[in-house]
């Protein structure tokens, strides 16, 4: 992926500000944070979302957060933290390569990830669309 | 964990619409959608955030939200999917019971999942705050 920016981060050719990689997974600081500690953490392969990314890379990046999260935690005494991430543009997704944000959150901070009213189902009218999911077929 | 809602649900004693489940992971539609569709991946044993949690089942859970991530698209005809977690009340966690959001998404749903002006740091000091967390030390 010649113009990826996160591939060219992950081959040096972009600068950044690493915290911790390993041989399949890079963690840094997003150049532009919802919040000061704000981190990605990003496969050194080029993947562009959940759906294509390889599994023992994504257990590589959810153990990789834990441990990032402490971090993070530990180091800005926050008291909470966010993982957010998008697939899609129409979720939200601008580098079309896997990553994964990591968000540190502090009392009154005044984020709130919860962007919509919240609907209220019955039991019955979830269990209809958890049968669609469980047998794969779209409406 | 006797007052936990997530316990309850795992246990069958409060009725939820279930997706899949193993031994150690359930997934089920959240009674409260952001969208509809909205579902939550939860430990069956009780963790309270990304900080106590097993890695083992961390990693159960990542690889089960790809799986239902790809159900939740398809049977939806979704165009994108936000993955979603929070960890402690300042990060807007309601259940202190680990559990992984997963939104679908569609063109021009209103939602946004980003919720603040983002900032411009320079590199310099990025660094300043990825050696904080190379080092573990609060400032």
């Amino acid at each position: 992926m010649q113009t990826c920016i996160f591939c060219k981060i992950v081959k040096g050719e972009i600068d950044s500000a690493k915290i911790c990689e390993d041989e399949d997974i890079l963690a840094f600081l997003d150049v532009n944070p919802i919040a000061i500690g704000h981190c990605l953490v990003v496969p050194k392969k080029h993947f562009e979302n959940i759906f294509d990314i390889e599994i023992d890379i994504l257990q590589k990046i959810a153990v990789g957060a834990k441990h990032i999260a402490e971090k993070v935690k530990k180091s800005l005494a926050a008291d909470g933290i966010n993982l957010l991430q998008a697939n899609g543009p129409e979720a939200g997704q601008v580098i079309s390569h896997f990553h994964l944000h990591i968000i540190p959150r502090f009392k009154n901070d005044g984020l709130n990830f919860h962007p919509a009213q919240r609907q209220k189902l019955t039991i019955e009218e979830l269990k209809k669309i958890a049968l669609r999911f469980r047998s794969g077929q779209a409406e």
